[in-house]
């Protein structure tokens, strides 16, 4: 079946009420600026979710996390800890509720759902994984594309329907998390290409290869560059000729979201990777970009650099899942209680400390 | 009423357990360390309650953040960004539940108590201020000692009191914020008295002072180092002609919860300061830590690496309230659940990916 080219309609957010919001913030009864990082979260915020008046009051609603899974050809040759079948016995742990991710998106109050985008084999025996299978994993990039194009559209058209539907629902949040072995690979491949860096500066241990790994990982990976080169003519063709299934589906969840002016948390290497895709694409989905954790992989400061991101936390994570979103939601609701909720100097009958 | 002085008996924690403690920390369906600092924070709370087997589970019963306040006579000095009455007026906003602290404290499930520990003027139209005061504020320190060195005894007392009753409430984990206009000052004489360094490797610009300010903060610090220089003989001494009436109850109530074997949440340069001071009274009381948040205040660092503790966040806060403390209670929360609840890889029937 043709697929026909998605696109996505993305509007900037708009900053003409900064003065209102900033001065709300300004208000309250704290110090300038005492609150760091969660006063221009919340200013992110609130021009995302256009509050106009001092009165509007900022919301998370039906917050949701969604899992991305999908293997990886190039994990055939050796270049994780794991091999391939992890992604589909981590895929059931994650629909019988026992992984990190699992843990956390149930403290926290995340709804998770996980999407199998084209494991090696899928899983049967279980209930609550949802069908976006692109194919049983991607071909190994070193040897030929990932993908065909419009398998890369098909993966987009899907995206959007799965976040229509939790806009639909109420949503107004969206996490993303991936499981892919292999996919740091794909990740590094991509962000290689779409910054025009070395691949020395984009490849990383994953989650904790040796150095003969490394190594390996490492010539793939340029070996993959060279043999795509003059295939890698946008966006859309670099996933097609890099990307991983789970890696296509984020991103275009990533810009389904934005288009719907839902707020996206981005967490980790991999989903920080499709966020870059997924900016070069639409540059206004950086308004709707909220970034959890900087990991340990050393690829990821520099494509945060980039995109100017400072992410909430910094806890030495290196598992996916999106469990650096998961961890980073209850300060991104304290952001918005802040907000909403803390007294003004007048309010409190208090002296401005300004 | 002479007081008699005040000692605590406080036990070191057993690392006898650790290779079992550890092994179902790897055990665990995840790589090796990936989650970062809450693998070394679920280890240190397991040592912390004496998990001995493998079903142990951990647990946060009845967090409690108490919040010292008082007043510093240097702040007539013009230390800060604001004068003390801001002080009294905090308090009421704790009361009136409109500060940061309140929001944040309700948002992750915090009981809030505000303990008056000798604020210039009491506050007498609010309920839920706990009245503990030492003092209308305490001396200037550049010209006297703070306070005598027998209010530190019964402010050490009044500490294990309140301590006491929150312990025979069932709460095993306690976090601390202070108020106190002026008190970066005296927690920057501190430091500098306790670790032996000059003055402007401790002093900062606390919540925000201009330069010349720091410049007057940093001369009137010295001037009180220099009067006291024969009288700091030892820790309590220290206390006694530098502290704040919120300090020393702080680290009176950081050595009886560590007595009790409670885990306890430190935020903040104030909050280190006593921690400091607790630390070298008792050493053992540094296993009964959690370090909150790295401030931008620019001794705090040297305190952290003097106690050899990395934060759990960096998020640029320098409000005080125990603000810090409060946000890192839901990471808390995950390092404990992720130890009870997170599948092993022999439940999830998974390669162990070691």
């Amino acid at each position: 079946m043709p697929q026909s080219a998605v696109s996505f309609q993305i509007s900037s957010v708009s900053n003409a009420q900064d003065p209102m919001i900033q001065q709300k913030i300004d208000l309250k009864t704290k110090p300038l600026g005492a609150l760091g990082l969660l006063e221009s979260l919340a200013l992110q915020i609130a021009r995302v979710q256009g509050a106009m008046l001092p009165q509007d009051t900022l919301k998370i609603a039906h917050p949701t996390l969604l899992v991305f899974a999908g293997d990886h050809g190039i994990a055939a040759q050796g270049v994780s800890i794991a091999p391939s079948e992890v992604t589909r016995q981590m895929v059931q742990n994650f629909a019988h509720g026992g992984a990190a991710i699992n843990v956390f998106c149930r403290q926290v109050g995340f709804k998770l759902e996980v999407i199998d985008c084209g494991i090696l084999t899928p899983v049967e025996d279980v209930d609550g994984i949802i069908n976006q299978r692109l194919g049983a994993g991607t071909e190994a990039i070193h040897l030929a594309p990932a993908m065909a194009l419009n398998t890369v559209d098909k993966g987009f058209a899907m995206a959007r329907d799965l976040i229509e539907r939790h806009h639909q629902a109420g949503c107004n949040l969206i996490a993303f998390g991936e499981m892919g072995i292999g996919n740091t690979s794909a990740a590094a491949a991509i962000m290689a290409a779409m910054m025009q860096l070395d691949v020395a500066d984009c490849v990383g241990r994953g989650t904790g290869i040796d150095a003969e790994t490394l190594a390996r990982k490492l010539a793939l990976i340029e070996q993959a560059l060279l043999l795509h080169q003059r295939a890698l003519t946008g966006p859309k063709a670099v996933l097609a000729c890099l990307g991983g299934f789970e890696i296509v589906q984020m991103t275009g969840a990533i810009l389904a979201a934005a288009e719907r002016k839902m707020l996206v948390v981005i967490d980790g290497f991999i989903a920080t990777a499709a966020a870059l895709v997924a900016v070069k694409i639409a540059p206004n989905v950086r308004d709707y970009l909220i970034f959890a954790h900087q990991s340990d992989e050393q690829g990821h400061l520099r494509m945060l650099d980039f995109l100017q991101a400072k992410p909430l936390l910094a806890l030495g994570l290196r598992l996916g899942e999106g469990t650096g979103a998961a961890l980073a939601l209850p300060l991104i609701q304290a952001a918005v209680n802040f907000y909403n909720q803390m007294a003004s100097f007048s309010d409190a009958g208090i002296e401005a400390v300004v």
